[in-house]
């Protein structure tokens, strides 16, 4: 799947509220883009923590789905997050890339940076393919 | 801060939208209770894996304010989560226990499950204080 | 297999230098002891990292055999592990318990005090059970 | 430090055993070399997971004093590890990038190739800085 036939995807099975595009896949690497608003700000003015965790989830679901088609019922079977800075209020952009492809599982990583600007989370996250 | 203060301070903190109530904090351990709404479903009918995530974070958030008291700038540093099974539409309930309380960092990890039911996930969470 | 079952097979299973021994295991938890050993000592005078490492993957492991029975080619799949506390030099006891037992993967959680005294490390373990 | 002082500061303070080599190291990247030794083998004749944890966690502190100099007393925080295959008996390579560095924590992610091959394995792993 490229990157329209995703987007189309993920407004199809995620129709309440969200709000990340994909703006590149090659099934290799994805470009995610997580556009600001401001219901994500927690205390201190930044960006919070669930919004990145669900950006980097998002992101590792659009890189599996470029790879390997439309599998709706692949699932996050891990999860793990190191925030490194506290990003400004603005669109988000996270870089992922595919670490291992297998028949069951499939593992990616993610470099979440603010639009233009520093990194400041990276993740691995961990889908598990359904057998077809 | 106990279970009461706790939660009048998260509505405080995070104004739009927070559907988690914690319902007993001591300390050491907190249980908290993420209310179900169908927004939080994924493909297949299954509780999304973000809600979950943001349930682990907000636990061991309620967890170490229930340690220190409030200090709203305490921030997430890492969270790791294994997903264990598809929670059917329902509550889900979180259990965190303190495993470190230092000065400047703390770790908490929470068994989340669908109410009254099987472990769906297990998180482990790591906060940074800041310097008072 | 009990704790003495797994201590014959670990014991011919890795002939060259391990150094755990299983003192419990009754399939849902085990207790692991770490024999001090010199040759365990980083900078500082405490016991390294990947001997806390190995020691959290041995226990997991002995706990998936103490549930499955003799299972040789069960493999890590993913390991992570926070260090609290630099460990004094000494024996280091490792207890496991199992948080996810399905037939393709084992998840178990590991707390490792110095003996007698703090929690120095916590560590979450996947173990892949091959097809029987 | 460049990749010969780093293996000369990695004998003195590991004298007993250490069986990595730096083979580069630039304060933003580091290609370490895990010597094969068949003592590192398990069931299945393939190379341990921990014989991978150590290398990764001795991949990302040469990293670490590449970047900020000899700090020894440097200590992992966190270390988490996938693995994808089972190596083959041989050496391994480990290619480490810093993902952040801060006054206070580092952080850096490594992928494990057998050599002239696959990748087996990724971590990420962090290092706390002491004060100077």
């Amino acid at each position: 799947m490229d990157a329209a036939e995703l987007n189309e995807f993920l407004a199809e099975v995620f129709p309440d509220g969200r709000v990340s595009t994909v703006e590149y896949a090659d099934g290799k690497t994805t470009r995610t883009r997580c556009v600001y608003d401001r219901k994500q700000l927690r205390p201190g003015g930044t960006i919070s923590g669930p919004t990145m965790m669900a950006l980097a989830d998002t992101a590792v679901y659009a890189l599996v789905l470029s790879a390997i088609g439309r599998v709706p019922l692949a699932v996050t079977t891990n999860l793990s997050i190191n925030f490194f800075r506290k990003p400004q209020p603005g669109d988000l952009i996270a870089e992922a890339r595919m670490l291992k492809l297998g028949k069951a599982l499939a593992v990616g990583d993610v470099i979440i940076r603010s639009d233009g600007s520093d990194v400041v989370a990276h993740a691995v996250v961990t889908y598990s393919i359904p057998p077809r």
